[in-house]
């Protein structure tokens, strides 16, 4: 049984949005459908990573779910990145490429996930500053071995709505770009089952440059219209 | 009372986004509140401008509305433009810059209201291809008379549920941008009158990049998930 898990690794699974996400994939073990998983959160500190795992399993306990078939532990970036066949990068776009050249050999073969955002204050309001590669997702994939399948998704979801794991009833759409058919069908099933979001396809990875644009629109937005905790929705 | 009208010009009227916004700007005069217009459709061809405005009253009438409180006339970009407080642009941004040189003087102190999209075709796919100034929006603010307020708006509106003024009862969000708060507050309340759309304040005009590349997502995301007419919600 456990062989048949998925072993995700939330690197950066200690910050604000990687806190949900280490939630929501939790409990796909509970979940009629979808996928299994063990979870694994990394960080640059393995002991603030083993914290954030024992606080994941007490919220799940707290909340009243059966953490026996739930998995959550904490360790390095890199040894979280090594144990793991699917790895996501829930940190700033700054420490990406640093990261990337550490964990380097260790995300061979791997499918990777990247929500990650380059964006910019500009007096009250942040603008989307994409590298030179055109966005974050295919700098990433500049910087990993050619064997790496890039999916990017998971950018433009609320970090409030994804961590209240039993009241929130908001379902968002979510985007999902990669080159690769079989990790973006993987990352969909996965998306699907997170309780709180509806998978689309996005295309090809070069499209990430529009996913990525709508995280400062959307906290534009909040602050502009004084509303809170946006996603969205195409219909 | 005629008087108290704004002129609207909707140059590029007789096309596909242009219909539907000619009908929902003239049945705003049948509502309770908001704006009263006067719409000029404006075209290359005033014998098409004059056609379009007769389709466009026909279908008015067709619907069961009284057309006698609704004006809706065609003329020549030019004279539309000149004739009107209110300048709407649906025309394709490679068209754009010729039109605002031909116009240029009827713009001074109106406001110029850019649903512009910059978009290129790549394979299946569309990708916003914004000019060296970062967003149509920009480009167009720097080729019209200081004077003029433009102002970012109705980038992001299924042409097919715009035209649908009677079925149609889905209500998208709006996203409006502009330096001048005076104009954006108009152009919201106008937006707030179309019948199916929400104003959102989008911001400075700078923020208007981002609106622009939802477009070619939602063309992008209809195609590749088998959907049709999309629009776009926050929430």
């Amino acid at each position: 049984m456990n062989s048949e898990k998925l072993k995700i690794a939330i690197l950066g699974g200690t910050g604000n949005i990687g806190e949900g996400m280490v939630l929501r994939l939790a409990l796909q073990n509970l979940m009629a459908e979808g996928v299994k998983n063990d979870v694994i959160i990394g960080s640059r500190s393995r002991e603030a990573a083993e914290d954030a795992a024992k606080r994941a399993l007490s919220e799940l306990e707290n909340c009243g779910f059966d953490t026996s078939r739930i998995s959550i532990t904490g360790s390095s970036n890199l040894e979280a990145a090594q144990a793991a066949e699917i790895v996501i990068l829930t940190i700033r776009f700054d420490h990406v490429l640093p990261l990337l050249n550490e964990i380097n050999e260790a995300l061979e073969n791997k499918i990777l996930i990247t929500p990650v955002v380059p964006m910019a204050k500009d007096g009250d309001l942040f603008v989307y500053k994409p590298p030179t590669e055109g966005s974050a997702a295919l700098a990433i994939q500049k910087n990993v071995p050619p064997s790496t399948k890039v999916v990017a998704a998971f950018h433009n979801i609320p970090a409030g709505k994804l961590k209240d794991i039993v009241k929130c009833k908001a379902v968002h759409d979510a985007l999902v770009c990669s080159d690769d058919a079989e990790a973006k069908k993987l990352v969909m099933k996965l998306t699907e089952h997170m309780g709180c979001l509806k998978p689309l396809d996005g295309g090809p990875l070069k499209q990430a440059s529009t996913m990525e644009s709508l995280t400062p629109l959307l906290v534009n937005l909040a602050k502009l219209n004084r509303l809170k905790d946006l996603g969205i929705n195409f219909s």
